[in-house]
């Protein structure tokens, strides 16, 4: 299904900020943003990506886009980006943390600079804005919403993308725990959790060979197919409406069922249904032994 | 917000058997399925309150209510409403396991058969209807969908409702397990916790005083605020529709943030602005500390 | 570490049931407890298993073994046991609930029979014994202690042994559930989840080829190897004892790491060093970069 | 129970380096580990605060202690640390990673420096030290293992205290990621999370009126006490030792049940036992349409 799902006007009036909106997720979000209504800032460290991708972004939807070069390490430039989307759009509604970094690498072999560099820009980014973004919130009594892109690693923990892992597992805490604190304001934080949703270019610089087949996700996953950009737009969109409204500190998982492989047995996919015919014996003699005991 | 989110047309032509769908929550859900063209069969035990709900939601939306009694914990009255339902509507797309009872008391006052009733409606009737729709999408190769109307205690437990929470809480077990062994035949299983949707008169025979100002969830909630049932539905028939085909072995917690509360600190929103300007000079105090040492 | 180690009086004067005590894991942690000073009553349908374990037990470990059939399905065994016990060592300190029961199969093979013998024996067994020797402490104002063993796909689900992990499932939520409710009363709830601690034999049975190979965990887990029997009476053992007085509500999971398996990149472990250092390159630029910024 | 409950030589001849362990949990910690034999370097901040421990510890136990002041935040100085420990012990065996920071303020109140400081202490200087650690095992072959001492807010969050939780939520995750990553080289990770175990002293710095009496958790907690010194240094010491050898990944819970407490019922202990009498009518009413149902 390669459709918006909501109706068109959802988010109408809206103004978002999308951090790493120029590339990839962050750039279909946008692109669904702006046809259900909304106002976007997209904003990453390279002006000229940005600037190509809002042009295109308002040719294709109709929509506003501004286009503001940030380091979301930096407090100056978030707060820079915030007024100019002040200035622009009159007012901001939501943010989308979506800039994010990684080594895939065994974890002895990094430096604690390389840890650094992926906790700084993921985690500390994310803070850094959030803060910002809520401070002024408060004091404009807005309503506003925040939504995090996490992983479901964020939660499981994961090997081979540790400081990514640690930085991501981080900022879910912190949408718990502000949902908890802001929920007085009105302000709401949820995140979502996606599996594989590759963007055609980024994913094979991501995953060099040898990587690329051991990270081959359609055998793992449940449903056997990786996500398209749309599907994950549509629970974006939702989670930074208003038809939301009742949802906070809740991370939402889509991911084919990828997150669910470390059920102890689920492994036994691997067996043949002639395999099982022929350990069915087994079941039946069960069955069988059941329905004695439920005479007994 | 008290109006549907999705376009107009998505779940036309899909049948969808909602249990315990005569009153309350389970109402709401089934008429916003209908708006969006589905159709829907509804069944609890009690014929005369199904048939009454059935003709109220199609003279409101126009579509098609079939209404089967059935007692959840008996397969072959599961399977008739199933027969019902292909017999009418041609085949089943979705189920809604929504049928719960409930005794609010202390654990050591509820007798083992108390006990064992309110695991039998909630459990072990998911687990009937569930297996019985299951073997019939895998025969017919049908990519069915299951939501199942879970709790927060479900994964949190909670006492004096202990015989609702263990069942609950294996139901959502069994969801997380059937999506990830029956993803591969294109099923998907997801579920809601949702925090306080009051209905009108069921919630008074729920909580008799002195419960309900026990129960009283405006001030203990982040959002300050009870669901509304169109909140639920909205989500609801997200996870019914192709627009989540995505997702699986899902719970979506939808509570106002209700479930957050147990973050240790969270009961300091008692503080007030003034006693933190108080407390506040210890803060000021470190905020310059941490400057001299981001200095040293 | 093939010893005890807890300080050898650790569980002195106490008394305690261990449900499906004749064999397996249940046999392992039921000789320790004898180890520590504890009296145990042992049950499980088969009398001349237990007499059998009893008398082995006893010889063993010089301590006392009461060995008395129950069919954890029915309240009367139940309470003939405890009573048995009571007459016996003059009360009950401590509730192991350990009875299991599993089919590995395709849940789509099994009957509505079939799931319900495994949730009976699990699930119904385990909320009948505690209910049962809860209300018995509450009465005699004793502060005793339940431990379940439970399994992670109590948490993560699993297919191939659906009716088991639903049964878990809830066994692990009336866990967690009852740990607040009867905190006040001093009474602990505590749980374990296990990886494999294969026992020679019942292992074979419960995994006949071609299932045995695809279960060797040695290589999916973590730590590359299965448990010993010693290392969960250990914990079992602190579970149980005074020594965790202050734990209560928690589930701790034994399983050499088996459980982190769903981390989504952990499976990068196939590639090998010589690989890693191809890939190498990348990562020594980020370091170079990441270098590079922190002077920026 | 107030006394140690491992055998006495549960930690011969290991050498564990304790952070923060000048004052509170990490001396208690250090104590008993020296008594069961092991040696101890402490660390922290203050060289006289741990040459004051260092001295009281060994005068108490007879064991080796070292200590060597350290910024955890400075890769340099952990560095240090080790070769220190080295020199004097001959190898590292295990880490406790305990230094700590914290904010109690609205979130919406601290600056960005307020908010690094505590994140630069508590993550920062978790994993700098973790992965000089680590790299030092994987290349001297050394099976060592790590334990972080970590809060139930890092898996829930929590408000007032968000730089804390951000912090530790990132800690907890390494634990998990890296417990996968490295169980090939037998290296183990896990966590404790403990409730309140005050300290005489730093509970009052930390809290002053009014937070104290808001705080005062003994009747939120459903063993209606806080916990014991010792109670936590009998799971540390577990966790460090050989015996927990089959465990790693895992974050155990030590909070007599704090944790349980967003049971969405769980408030209902406040009814008084005359109340559930008049409410017991329902209840009665209950048991005996179950009855009913049974036979019908």
């Amino acid at each position: 299904m390669n459709a918006g799902m909501l109706r068109n006007d959802a988010l109408k009036g809206k103004t978002i900020i999308v951090t790493g909106g120029g590339t990839g997720l962050g750039k279909s979000i946008s692109r669904y943003l702006l046809q259900l209504g909304a106002n976007v800032t997209i904003c990453s460290r390279r002006q000229a990506v940005i600037d190509e991708t809002a042009k295109e972004l308002m040719a294709e939807t109709g929509g506003q886009v501004l286009a503001v070069a940030c380091d979301v390490r930096n407090p100056e430039q978030i707060e820079h980006v915030m007024a100019e989307t002040i200035a622009k759009f009159g007012r901001i509604d939501g943010l989308l943390n979506n800039s994010a970094g990684n080594f895939i690498s065994p974890t002895e072999r990094l430096s604690y600079k390389a840890f650094d560099t992926i906790v700084d820009i993921v985690l500390r980014g994310t803070y850094y804005f959030t803060l910002a973004v809520g401070k002024y919130w408060i004091e404009n009594q807005i309503k506003g919403t925040v939504l995090n892109i996490s992983t479901t690693y964020a939660t499981t923990g994961s090997g081979y993308v540790v400081p990514s892992a640690v930085a991501k597992g981080g900022a879910l805490i912190m949408t718990k725990s502000l949902a908890a604190e802001w929920g007085k304001y009105g302000i709401r934080l949820n995140a979502i959790a996606p599996g594989p949703f590759p963007t055609k270019g980024a994913w094979d610089r991501l995953f060099p060979e040898p990587l690329a087949s051991l990270m081959d996700p359609t055998s793992r996953i449940p449903l056997k197919r990786v996500g398209e950009h749309q599907e994950l737009a549509n629970l974006a969109a939702y989670l930074l409406s208003d038809f939301s409204g009742y949802m906070t500190g809740e991370c939402v998982t889509l991911d084919g069922g990828e997150v669910l492989s470390n059920g102890e047995f689920n492994h036994l996919e691997k067996v043949t249904p002639e395999m099982w015919d022929m350990i069915g014996e087994t079941i039946k003699q069960a069955n069988r032994a059941s329905k004695k005991e439920g005479q007994g």
